[in-house]
């Protein structure tokens, strides 16, 4: 049976302290490795600090570049894939990016969030729209999403739908939202039935406190690991094997009714835009 | 501000005995008026039994009607609303349907099942194919779904997009599904911030051993009330506002990207389309 062994940095990072978040990822990276796992999850713009008005304005764009190689560099040294979040810019548009490099440090698989929490992050950032893609980490088919996007069941019914088993999702979750990671996640993994791993910040950054509680939950919702408020190494075994098990057991995505949500939608579209009719004509009077 | 008080009840079924049965959600209509509930909401068939096969082989689909006025006349006598569930028979085609009466035993919403569940389920049945629908119920905007339909998050958004603050769903879960009151229905409450109660069987029908379990959900996510393995009335307080501060708090809703989604599902299509076509090809060789 093909499995991997996955390995869940939850740590506090230092807002624009590239050099000493960087040095985290690479002793989590070098723990990681020695405790046998192949893929290293960390959380959300976690080099540059979970702080999106400070990193959009005081972070020089032309030093990513170089923060991305020495990021490749640490999953090269130690032999282990890694997914790492930061900033990406294009054509003038600054994105939340979540990128998976395999253990000889190349790029296999990125992606930008799509929903953004908050007006803070709305400033800093603009949203993406690209599907969650898919590729082969280690004979797992393997998906990426970022904080918010998980709290949407379409995000995930998206990487589900294009074969996702396993969906690595850097995040940064505050104080207060314990209902994310103990009900949305694990309902998350066992809808899509996939295998689902949500890597947090803890401690205050940025005058923000972190939850914390980062999860990996199974595709029939089971919770492998959970992690409490502090810094923490979470592993779980991971394989495609439980995904399809859960699939055959309760076919979920194959039971989907998509043409009749589609349905469903183009007739809420229809009434929606005949009562905006409706009420235009009623304010320009007879 | 508007608030009605709801019970849910969870109780055994005896398979065609529609009497019993009937007597069973009288007497839970008359202490939940008692008590001073607005609605009461009753299991998926609890008047025939779960019991797909006999009951489409042996109930006699002309009685049907007289069981409807039967559970209006409950509704009326303790002038509470009632949500009970019947087969329906349209236009020769059997479906899984759940009824909202009003306290003066008026119809006032009806549907049918979307998602059937299991072998046995789809021999007996066929799925229905209309969006859950809403009704302003003591000033509270009311929606049904039915036991598997709600395992979808599908089909609470669609009835959250039409406006659904409340969603009442009669239901007949096996043992052993403890995640999905527990889990996914906290989630699908959370997720489109909605109230939602789920109504199930409890003890032994037709060989087949039910959870009990059922719950009612608070549109933050938090368990309202949660029932044991064993005849159970549950109450909580439902309220329009509790809806509209939870869709303040995070506007799950308002932040959904329905024109994104459309284009990921439209963009899987025509993948799958040209794998098809390669593959056909393929299989036609040179």
């Amino acid at each position: 049976m093909i499995t991997v062994l996955l390995a869940l940095m939850q740590e506090n990072s230092a807002v624009l302290d590239v050099a000493k978040n960087c040095s985290v990822v690479d002793e989590a990276a070098r723990k990681a490795a020695a405790a046998g796992a192949g893929v290293l999850l960390t959380p959300e713009l976690f080099p540059v600090g979970y702080a999106p008005l400070p990193v959009r304005t005081e972070l020089d764009p032309e030093i990513l570049p170089g923060i991305r190689e020495r990021l490749a560099g640490i999953a090269r040294r130690h032999s282990i894939a890694l997914v790492y979040s930061l900033p990406v810019v294009t054509a003038g548009q600054w994105h939340i990016s979540a990128t998976l490099v395999g253990s000889r440090g190349e790029e296999l698989l990125s992606y930008s969030k799509v929903h953004l929490f908050g007006p803070e992050e709305r400033k800093a950032f603009s949203p993406a729209e690209d599907a969650p893609a898919v590729v082969l980490l280690d004979g797992i088919r393997t998906s990426l999403a970022i904080c918010y996007d998980v709290e949407f069941p379409e995000t995930v019914r998206a990487a589900a739908a294009r074969g996702a088993e396993l969906l690595l999702v850097p995040t940064a979750l505050g104080h207060g939202f314990e209902n994310v990671p103990q009900i949305l996640l694990r309902a998350r993994a066992l809808e899509s039935q996939l295998t689902v791993a949500y890597a947090n910040h803890c401690g205050v950054e940025g005058g923000c406190e972190f939850l914390g509680g980062s999860v990996i939950a199974a595709p029939d919702g089971a919770l492998l690991a959970a992690a409490g408020t502090g810094p923490e190494l979470l592993f779980a075994e991971v394989s495609a094997a439980a995904a399809g098990r859960a699939r055959n057991a309760v076919p979920y995505l194959a039971e989907r009714r998509p043409p009749v949500y589609r349905a469903w939608e183009e007739a809420l579209a229809q009434e929606q835009a005949q009562e905006h009719a409706q009420e235009q004509a009623q304010e320009q009077g007879p």
